[in-house]
């Protein structure tokens, strides 16, 4: 009855999925876990019987169904490829890959092998986007005549981090551009960039910016904000806004604790979650789920190949939006050769 | 058109409602000001032609309509009878007096002259509570079950202050025995108060309490709670809510602006207003024009006699209550023989 | 490494908590259920072995360390005599009992046979109020004052329910009695009680009120409130303030989403928590936790004997001044022989 | 003392000063109020000495020190030159002009003349903006590097003002232009300008836009971006947060009441306030008392030529750089030959 899942990474990402599926997903057996630096004790700490630094000891068991893609992002499409070879179901971290070639080749193999592909779009599990999103389709705002985004997060990534993550737009704003097709409900047809180095002087050496406003134009015509920062020293600032002919719906930031103290300096509010492992720990467990709901074919997956391209074309025409300094339509993209970085 | 007026007292409310009339209700002409320690430069900045030491001057005035005394509390009620014998309207701070029978006999003389009598209870002109209310009456939350009262002053009054106040009950929460009656459409027919000098040991020494928290039975079978301190050092905090079978409708407190800033401290709005000043600013203005429309005919005073009394009377069985420790029943209150303080 | 466990009574609560145990609490092992009226598919499903309907296949398995108890609450003190007997560490639903005799006798029973005693104050763990009380204790608030706790639930109980639940002071307000001396760290001496039957007459036939004010003096000074209703409508509403001499700490309610929607009808959040189990999921398996901490000796329990017996004191008290309408002091209790009922 | 005011132009700003100035800036008298449809009942009632359809009334009494222009944008600049000329100090609505050549002229005309310009960016005034800058200056949140401002009318103005409004970049988002300067305290030096007729194509058909997304780099490398709406029908919204290194600052929408009803339809507050006379009222009083201090020579205007001349510069470069889909950087505008429409 249970899904016998491998995952495959095991960084800071993917600690958090696999002890989500040992101790949050009922509906999943973690049979294998393999990473070139593998921590040992955890795995074993977890009741995980294979535990490797070679993936081949996930893709040859016949035994595991689905896979769990959590290594470097530069890895993502191969490994997809991979897996489909092995005929295994496939959860991916986003982004799924830098480049159009092999994500489409990734795609493709997916395909061809019939297995399910989702790719790791958090938001799309929380309650309160979930909750937004119902607002919307379910017409109490009307038409949809912007969209806003704010993506902060708390504290900017190592230096090493940033030179292979593919830079802020495909690494950090790829989830905003899926989140703004997923509250829209349209798809973006050019993006502005603008951006620059504000907090760290390492991270503009490193060829990538920590500070990005990026806007983006909808087919249906509605036009979309992402305010995003690589350092909020406050916290995780997460928040959501559609707005419309009937009105508006918004989400705020959630915070740990309801605790409010007033004195005489101020009624003061805790700051939101220190990251996204608290901010979406609901939404991180739900996404799990709904992959291993879409496996036994009981439904869709929320994430899937065409949401993994269509997000990665934005965050490409938004690189070179930046890059250019002129607003970049999605069909330009296809000429595009992409580097890593911004540089 | 406008109507002339006289104002009896001038410390820090006379002060505050001789302004709000200058410069705030055009429908006023203020005449003349008397107090025995009257500030004559500030009266004279104002224009006010009349300035004395002697309340004849206003009494004696053909021309003056209609009086606002905000006097000591001590001398409201004599006060009351005096403008009721020179035929003048009468606006008049809460409370109208510490004891019934004085209150009668002033209630009497003002219904015998035929002259308006508002009282002081700006709350309910307040636009929230207002608001609140067209909630209740409007049957939003159906029957009424229970209403809170938070009332806390930022900062005691001086203990001299203290001493010719009345008490606790007769001086600070007569405005929420006032209140429970205006938001639940009932009146109150058992208190039980429980209290303590827990800011201030003078305050005791003077024979008053300074923490209270009183139990109210309504005659709909509802119950109400006052929440009250003389010191709530964030500021003037005052909130409000009513319960039913529908559900509720409260209002929180107001603050001088919206700002909040967010840092690793803290998510940080301001505190409340800093008194009773800024925070009823609107209300007290709205409270003056209400009166004068009365004295005009155009409609009814929002707080008149019998609301007055009810009030004391529930002031002067709470401090019952509180020095007996037991609950009180209004009716109860006939026999006893008020003196200022609860001692 | 894991302790094992067995679960008596499966109703609401039970199930719940035998889920916890299952699926997040990954320190235990749910050897056995017991109850009279066993859904044996449910059990089966969670994968416990024993499953049975009478208790002592859990007291009579010497494998299991820990019971928790969830039965009916006029059973509760005797499953304790019965379970310390049998050597096992306990965790109990509120209320440990109606009546102070059997109370006792079951502590005492716990104490001579050296094994854990917890009961299932589970606000004591919830995130909001463990921070709340951290301000407290840490002295940002200064003295205590006031506490004032608001405790609604979304829908009154049935009537079956309401007849063998102790009365609303055992059944409801138990946990506001041990939450007022959780937040104020100081003994409740005198309780006031105003109640009254608003809801439900069924509830008045069956001997007890649906709407409750309780005032509580406490040994330091404090005072306190609480403002209980068997029913609001728009969800189970849970607040609670310390208020003090340098301010104020609160937490006000939590929701299922964040989501916010401006119309025409106005700016429209979402109502809190549909109950207890939604509300307090982080307090329900952290309560767990911090018992099996306690039972593997590495922590103290979160709510012991005293505060069993000192909540149930005050619940008693309190049923004692609503029948009289006087306050009642704690000492006063004593003589108190406990019906189940106010009537 | 007071000084001697005349206002020129009696539309719905108009009348508002003029109100204003007569009831609640007690430094001002209200000599003369000149418009070509004047309504000399309304300011017949307000005591207003002259009356005139003719500017003349105003510019020839020698006894008039200020003047309030409110006619329509497109005559501020030669009124401007033309109270200059007579002598007159200056308060006048935004936009001061459509184009740099006249603005530029009028402005040297106040400087030749000796007399005060200030323009009516309003917000300078607000209580909570004030607080916010304050924030800001105060180096609360250390380095400016994003600024977000929402402006959103909440009705559409009548399609007669669109055509002669000068087009929604200098009408409406010039106050947002000036905030942005304001609140960061830094220039802008290029725009990129998304829009579009999403809400009424009559708009479209005249020339102009509806929704406009605005990006602005700023001179100290900061972001910022005015996200505008000519009609949200919830209310009008006024949002604006400043964030930087140390954290951010923001200021939310207020509301005519602080009424929170809850049902099983949501928790629901009061929508924001209907348009901007009431959501500044304090703001509006504020700055003509501003001006008048600045006319008696006790302070600065709080905004001044430079800042008209700036913010409309930013408009005119978002006009040219929505018609050409690029940004644009201030300095290119100097060739800019503006038409009032953006077709």
């Amino acid at each position: 009855m249970k899904t016998t899942v491998g995952v495959i990474g095991a960084g800071r990402i993917g600690k958090m999925h696999t002890e989500n599926l040992v101790h949050a997903v009922p509906e999943a057996f973690v049979k294998a876990v393999a990473s070139p630096h593998l921590d040992e004790g955890w795995a074993e700490g977890l009741g995980i019987p294979t535990r490797s630094t070679d993936n081949s000891a996930i893709f040859d068991d016949a035994e595991i169904e689905a896979v769990v893609i959590t290594a470097p992002s530069g890895l993502h499409s191969e490994l997809i490829r991979q897996a489909a070879a092995a005929g295994k179901h496939i959860f991916c971290e986003k982004p799924v890959g830098f480049e159009e070639g092999p994500i489409d080749a990734a795609i493709e193999a997916a395909k061809a092998a019939d297995v399910q592909l989702q790719v790791g779009f958090n938001r799309r599990s929380d309650p309160s986007l979930l909750d937004l999103v119902e607002a919307v389709r379910g017409g109490r705002i009307g038409d949809v005549h912007t969209v806003r985004v704010t993506n902060r997060d708390p504290k900017a990534p190592p230096i090493d981090f940033v030179k292979r993550s593919g830079g802020i737009f495909l690494d950090f704003l790829i989830h905003d551009f899926d989140t703004i097709r997923y509250l829209s409900g349209s798809e973006i047809v050019e993006v502005y960039a603008a951006g620059g180095v504000l907090i760290d002087p390492e991270i503009g050496a490193a060829g990538d910016i920590d500070t990005a406003m990026v806007t983006a134009r909808l087919a249906n015509g509605a036009l979309a904000v992402i305010d995003a920062s690589r350092q909020a020293v406050y916290g995780y600032d997460q928040r959501f806004e559609v707005f419309g002919s009937k009105g508006s719906v918004a989400v705020d930031n959630t915070t740990p604790s309801r605790r409010v103290v007033s004195t005489t300096a101020g009624v003061v509010g805790r700051t939101p979650h220190d990251g996204f492992v608290s901010r979406y720990q609901d939404a991180f467990i739900a996404e799990l789920r709904a992959f291993l709901a879409a496996v036994r074919g009981d439904s869709q997956v929320v994430a899937g190949a065409d949401d993994a391209l269509a997000a990665v074309r934005a965050a490409v025409a938004a690189r070179e939006s930046f890059n250019q300094n002129r607003p970049i339509q999605l069909a330009d993209t296809v000429q595009v050769a992409g580097g890593g970085t911004q540089a």
